[in-house]
């Protein structure tokens, strides 16, 4: 293993070390399609090098066993995310809402947060507002008004995007996802509808990309 | 040119003449592609065997050419439909509320508008209530629950039409447009967001198919 | 657990407890990527509630751990459909006809017409009778004519939908499956047959959708 | 110019001389994206090597220019082709029918007849019989059953293949063409609907390729 | 179970015993989403009616249970397709040649040989010939132009079909299959492939779809 | 014309006059499909109630014919964007930097620029700093940490918005323009690679959406 | 206009002047969507400061107007690319062969043999050689084993990448082109063929990129 | 089995064995789809013909039964390929050059680079350097610039490819891979980026295609 300026060679990859310093939060691991012996490789390099940790898409076997290496790993199994606790107090910044139009969205929105929360920053959550019931999320509405930053994770038609976006003043980031069945076609029916929205205001990310939605928000939180 | 039984045989075209018998309403001429002497040919098969007339997709050309042929025939031009009045009395049934999330939305929403008159159907019309402002068709729930068949025409992100069904008891029609841009494509955003739909009680029709759309709803509306 | 005006909320789901009231139908549960304890919890409050009940997508397991939690809880295995059998007294309305192209095509026409039949409809079948063998349709002529809404369940190619609109004076409500293999797209094909069909009258639902054909039929046949 | 063994070489074409003999038909130009001298020089080839001549999708301008050099050139407006008469003599063969489901399909139901007569076939044409008015066929039977090929083509659903093969013995090729507008997306739903048949023995050529299914059933005719 | 005019009605299925007088063959079953019994009956009305035997994608297991109640029927496990011997005699035709591109491709190719088999046809196979090394089919022109018919099967990229309809008199069915990975879309790419052919004379069924190949071929080669 | 709560009816059109104070900005209006009596209308409803004006994808002609009626209207040529001058004085804020990576892509990236201004945000170019040469965007790397908000504007293979995201610490909004041909699909090659970004801290717009970006930005920005 | 390391900030663009040293030709002007005075400016730098100069997809017109500031500029109309000759002596290289399937291809075939020799390479055409009549290819096979590199531009289905491929040691560059109608849908049909071919030895470029495949054949060349 | 000028007839299979002096290297073999026996069988006519052995997509099963009927035989259970290591020698060529831009593109980077070493080229790794952190890639310029040729492999966006391109003089291989999720579409975004580069110099293969790289590299390499 060899140390470059910036990075730590480990041969299968090449940790970015100067991620936090750069970016303002480190390297995140993405784990499908890693040999968990990798996982482990790299996120003790980021812990080695004081760096944040924050694992995605991290099943509850490859959890187990990374908890005996790495101690004080914590873990949401909604979310699929592992991290360690250090920043988990909040920082002085706005209210971020993760808001679902389902409850089957829930893995998303929950990735979102605890992305959110892993970087210091206050999450409340709004859980199954759909437009199928529009008085649910319009009973909200100082709720939405008091927000700095809000995501909005949908499925199926995902026309709550829309609608959330036509009533405040900040920045809305949608998140489709892959509920649904048919002509969804694994989530693009939503994002099509996030990204030909006519309400102003809104920016998407990648299907199901709850992390993403996450990170980004923090950047707009600042 | 032969009569045969239920048809009149022009050659280029068989004319249904029974169709007004079977299914209540004439054959409806669909003009783009069709030579103007042809669509001449057939109108006045129609006439002369007694069915209604409609023309869709016609011309400002050919509604000119048609119109010293067949006295009487009337011209909407934003809905680009010819008709004869014969059946502009309004027959006892429901109301049709026929809506429109966009202005630009109006061609089709006015040729649903057009097929459901020329059938004798009772029609309003509330336009360019998208969500981005929802207060405007909130404003209109009284409205929107007199009516007893509601059509939604909408195109970029197509939302409108989960929201109308999320608030009503009558069958939502949903007509998406090809409004739009980039990922629209050229309104299949609008038509997966229909299909979609999370709100229950819509059914969809092809893009900018205004007259198939009304032409069901008279069917609900009998 | 908190009640708030028109739903309650129980932190993973909002139940929408004015449904029944602002739509004539509760709340559906659409079971797949939940968790069997909040289906429970949902169903419980609709229960309590004194609103319908019907589950829709529900395995067989699901139900049986249901079952134990609700008294009188009812399947139809192969619509996957769970319901409370309140309201199967048939209500004074027109016939629906449910009509299905192949023999795989069933479990979604069942769908349609356990819905339909939940919601006290008079419900008639005729299955396998695709356009391979249009004799067996066109056998049936007078069971076409008498239906008041007729709803038409295909894979494949999907064609049987234009040719029954052709011949009667009723709405249709064309149902893709997922039927099929190849250049069917899983259902892509029979989708885009029905929703460009020559024969006026036609609405389409999402592919697989027996639930929403149900429903619209039901709102028709009011 | 070279001549090679079995082509002949213009530079910016290998004019394949030995098509006729090998194939049973001589090479044909399809004209879009050639120059009209280039054209000219191909078929001169053609001629001069005593093999057929047929040019496909040929504009009236070109016809114009091409109909100056090549003395006993004919013209199909219709269907764009371009010939010369010395087949036009009918061999001993079986009829092939050319059904079309719209008028809007003429041009390319024609291409594939006059293709056919070119190669010597006999050809009998039924126009306009869509399953939108399924008597118009069904009122053909006789005529269906007379013929040794069939070609069906057919725009918007194109559910017309399905319902004549389910009513013969003999192959049916079919033609989807780019008829119609929003989710026939230029003729890509017919050829779904025909390619995933529910009646066998339909085989499929590309959209609006009445040239191709001319030039099949000719080999099959044979 | 009644018996009405031209089939018999199982409930769940109306089996078309008309189909081997209009069409030259009985009723095909596509097993894949039938449950065994309804199978089990379907095939047992046809025998009754003394119609033919043919089961496609039949699988191991399935065969097994049918084998039971129906005294010599035959497998072939390669195609997956169960038959009853009666007309293995061949008849006097011409010979039908199949073709495969890779030896991915021989589970189609075999259920287009034994389909032909099944109803009466001389069948020779010509199996690993495709264009990477083009030597083997032109070793084997003597076969291709013995043929009267020509199918030919191919994967990836397809190119075979064009290659072989260059060099021959006789029509060309082409059929994609599914073998390949990444940009070939689950047969997508043969299949545009096909559609699209420089070379006149082919024509195209659904991916993997051996039976509709050989169904087509055999109506041809009559 | 009737003024209700919240928006004024013009009958083609309501005019949302609440939006500047639930939104922040009022409606603005997108020319495309609308008439230009219908553009000047609304525009005079807006100015009349004290609202912004701005007026996007607005053709040269149109303009003139506005100019006429709205004194102190201007014109961005290359953004196709009018507007009123009122707000343009920068408001304390971030910098907002605008990246272009080809020269294709100025109208798209002006279109932001243009609405970023109106609405009170200083705005820095940096346009022509694509993958093909990264020097040029490396060169510039202060710029890049200047900024509060960056837009990337890019099309072809839309490579530069994860490059720069892999920059800075704040949030990247993504435009894909529909500049490329062949495989670029009008812009959705850029649209998914944007999406798929390995950087995070990336949000999406349509394809040629400037307008979507600046008002996004402006919304982060506050 | 400031002079920066490695590049030239006109503003608009930043034109790369460290292109020829770090790739070894300069940057190349791709026209389309430039205004003529942004396209005079680029290139007049590109001359100043000593770099190779082309110019792709330069429609006659901009030609006209460029000849007059740049003398000795030359223009090949059928690949629409303009050049100055200063590079026009061949280099010692291998043999570059430019192969098209058919005439309609001849532009996308001449754009990449104008880049090859404006870059120093020796090329040979061999155009009109499809997989239709396969001797044509098959006669010139000497010439395909005296190449270095060979491009093989095909539309509509593709088959000739596969086919030449199959009979050399030397990569193949395949070029796409939209040539074709239907299913081709402008030249995916032939992309995907090119991408899944069964011999191996080929990469491909994107649909139409006759100048990709010449600057990609011109690195393997060197 | 019967010999035949240029390949071994196995029935189910016709061995290529013309393809080593033809081609430069034996028929590889694919491996999925294909029944073990008939690998071996393939395999043994290859070895006994003195022909070079690579199997691809190998499976570990496989492997082992493979492995008692051919001593010697080796696998890269990464690259899941199996080979003979004759040609292990290094030949005196360039250095090829196999970059992947994340961890989970090791498996085709893997393939790659087996095939490369097994046809006798110089091979070196350079892993993980995807542009979300662009200075691990930049620190190696000098390893860049020392390659003859380059192999890309990346999946979600695949910007890496455009990247490197732009530093280098020489051909780059791009190959896009199937990592990522959502809108990545199984490695559809990373092939249309790559297709689509701003960066000239790079051509393409198929999804997860690494031997197609290797080979193709291993012929620019000669």
């Amino acid at each position: 293993m060899s140390l470059k300026s910036g990075f730590c060679d480990l041969g299968f990859a090449k940790v970015d070390l100067d991620r936090q310093a750069r970016r303002g939060f480190a390297e995140v691991i993405y784990c499908p399609g890693k040999a968990r012996e990798h996982i482990s490789s790299i996120a003790c390099q980021l812990i080695k090098n004081k760096q944040d940790l924050l694992l995605t898409r991290l099943d509850k076997q490859t959890f187990a066993y990374l908890k005996k290496k790495i101690p004080g790993l914590r873990y949401n199994p909604l979310a699929k995310a592992g991290f360690l606790a250090r920043r988990l107090v909040v920082l002085k910044r706005g209210l971020v809402l993760v808001i679902s139009a389902g409850t089957a969205d829930l893995p998303v929105a929950e990735e979102a947060a605890v992305t959110l929360e892993v970087m210091g920053n206050r999450v409340k959550k709004l859980y199954d507002v759909g437009v199928a019931g529009v008085h649910r999320v319009m009973h909200h509405a100082a709720l939405l008004k008091s927000a700095k930053v809000i995501i909005v994770v949908a499925g199926m038609e995902g026309a709550l995007a829309s609608l959330v976006a036509g009533l405040v003043k900040v920045p809305v980031i949608a998140v489709p996802t892959s509920c649904g069945y048919g002509a969804s076609f694994e989530g693009l029916a939503a994002l099509l509808t996030m990204l030909n929205s006519c309400s102003p205001g809104i920016a998407t990310v990648n299907i199901d990309n709850g992390f993403g939605a996450g990170y980004f928000a923090n950047l707009v939180n600042k």
